[in-house]
C-alpha cells in the first residue's frame, strides 16, 4: 500500500523555484522528470529526496515505497509549474546535487581509459546527448568546464535519458589543472577539431584518452587547443561546412571503442 | 550602392504568419535565419523571394544585390516576431519551398548510393542534424516520411545549417511505395535497430543502400521493419538503453562513407 503525503504550499514554492539556475545551485537539488530517467535515479546512488506525482504517474511508484522516499500527490497543475515539458509523464523527482572532486577520478581510472571533456558546450541538448552517449561506449568520466551549460538544467538532465545516473560527471571543472592532472595520470590529450587534425580513421587510440570537445560556434578555446597531444578531424565526404558537436562526439567515442577491442 | 526597399504592413505580416505551419504550407514559402544558412541558401538554386534585414544585418547583404533579391529594412522589433532564436543576426530571409518527386530521384542515383529515410522522427533538432550530418558524409538524397516534423519548421531549418540547400530532401514520403521504388532500383533496405541487428562493424555495405532511422521513442514502424533486408546495431560498451537517433545516423554515416573508400 502505498501513502501519499500531502505537500505543504511553502514545500510546492520550494520545489517550483528548482527550475530555475540560481535556486539549484543555492538549494543543491534539482528536478528530474520522465519515467527512465527517474527509474535510473531511483536505482542509482543518487539521493532522492522526493517524488511528485499525480493520479497518471503511478504507475512507477513502487520503486519510490521500496526505497522509501516520500512520495507527494499534486494536481496536473502544479506538476506543470515544474515541468519543462509540453506533455509530462505526471512525475517528478526532487533529486540532491552531487559535488564530485576530479583528482580523485584519475588515480582510480582503469589502465585503459578514455574521458571526455566538454569545453562551453552551450546547448542543452548537445551536453545531454553527449554524457548519454559517452554512458554507451562506456567512458570512465564526462568532465564539464565551468563555461558549459549547468548539468542539472532540466533539458540537458531530460537528453541525459537517465545517464547522468550511471556514469561520474564532473562539473564546473578548471579546464588548465585538469588537463595537467590528466597529463600526470598519462592521459593523452586529444581534441576534437573539424580541419586539418589527424584522420579519425588513421588514429591509433592511446592507452589512456582525454578527448576535449568545444563550444558549438568557437571550438575548443585557444588555450586548450595549445595544450593538445594531438588533434582529430573525421572525415568529409560532402560539403558540410561542420558537424553538430553531439554527432562528431559520437562518431569519436564509436571509433574509440571499437579501437579498444 | 544597395537599395532598400520599404515593407508594406500586409507584406510584413504575410511573412510574420509565415513562422506558423499552417501558412508555410498554403504560401510554399519559409522562413530562413542565420548568416551561415542564408549564404548557402543564396549560393544555391533554391529561389529566394526577398531578404529582411535590420540595421545590424547588413554585412552580408552583398549576396542579395548580386542575386537583384529585394531587400527590405525592417526594425529589431519586426524581425524579432519572425525570429525563432534568442538572439537573431539581424537577417531573415523568405524562401520558395520546393517540392521534389521521389521517383525521379532513384533513377538518377549513382552506382554506389546511400539515401537516407527518416520514418516519423519527431524532435526538429534531431531532422536538421541528421540532414547536417548526411550532407558532411555525402549522402545522395534524405527522404522524410509524412509523419515526420515538417522541414520548413524554423529549428529545422536553423539545425541543417544550410546543408538543406546543398542535398535532395523529398518530404510527405509515402514510406510503403519509396521502399518499392527503392528495392526496384537495387537498393538494399537497412533499418537501425537498438538491440539484435547484424553488428556495425561486422557489416558491409552494398553497393546501394537506404538507410531507415525511426521515431525517438517507438523506432521504426512495424510494416517498415518487416519490409528491411537487414537491421543493424551499433554496439554497446555501456550501460545507456539506447543511443539518441540523430547520434546514431551520425555513426552509420560515417560507417557507410569510410566503407566506400
Amino acid at each position: 500500500m502505498i501513502r501519499f503525503k500531502n505537500i505543504s504550499r511553502a514545500q510546492l514554492k520550494s520545489y517550483q523555484k528548482l527550475t530555475q539556475k540560481k535556486y539549484r545551485q543555492t538549494e543543491g537539488k534539482f528536478i528530474v522528470e520522465g519515467e527512465r530517467s527517474i527509474k535510473e535515479a531511483l536505482t542509482s546512488d543518487w539521493e532522492i529526496e522526493a517524488l511528485l506525482v499525480t493520479e497518471r504517474g503511478g504507475a512507477i511508484i513502487e520503486y519510490g515505497t521500496f526505497k522509501h522516499i516520500p512520495i507527494y500527490q499534486v494536481s496536473e497543475k502544479e506538476l506543470e509549474t515544474m515541468s519543462d515539458t509540453v506533455s509530462s509523464q505526471g512525475i517528478i523527482a526532487i533529486v540532491n546535487q552531487k559535488k564530485v572532486s576530479i583528482s580523485n577520478y584519475w588515480k582510480n581510472m582503469p589502465a585503459h581509459a578514455v574521458a571526455v571533456m566538454l569545453d562551453g558546450v552551450s546547448d542543452p541538448g548537445n551536453v545531454g546527448t553527449i554524457i548519454r552517449t559517452s554512458d554507451w561506449f562506456g567512458v570512465d568520466a564526462v568532465l564539464l568546464s565551468r563555461n558549459c551549460v549547468e548539468l542539472y538544467n532540466q533539458k540537458v538532465v531530460r537528453s541525459t535519458m537517465g545517464s547522468l545516473f550511471h556514469i561520474p560527471i564532473v562539473t564546473e571543472v578548471e579546464v588548465k589543472q585538469a588537463l595537467e592532472e590528466a597529463r600526470s595520470e598519462n592521459f593523452v590529450i586529444i581534441t576534437a577539431v573539424v580541419n586539418d587534425g589527424v584522420t579519425l580513421t588513421e588514429f591509433n587510440p592511446p592507452e589512456r584518452s582525454l578527448i576535449i570537445f568545444g563550444n558549438e560556434a568557437h571550438g575548443v578555446s585557444p588555450d586548450v587547443e595549445s595544450f593538445a597531444d594531438v588533434k582529430i578531424t573525421i572525415p568529409k565526404f560532402g560539403s558540410a561546412e561542420s558537424l553538430n558537436v553531439g554527432i562528431a562526439a559520437g562518431i569519436i567515442l564509436y571509433y574509440f571503442a571499437i579501437s579498444r577491442v
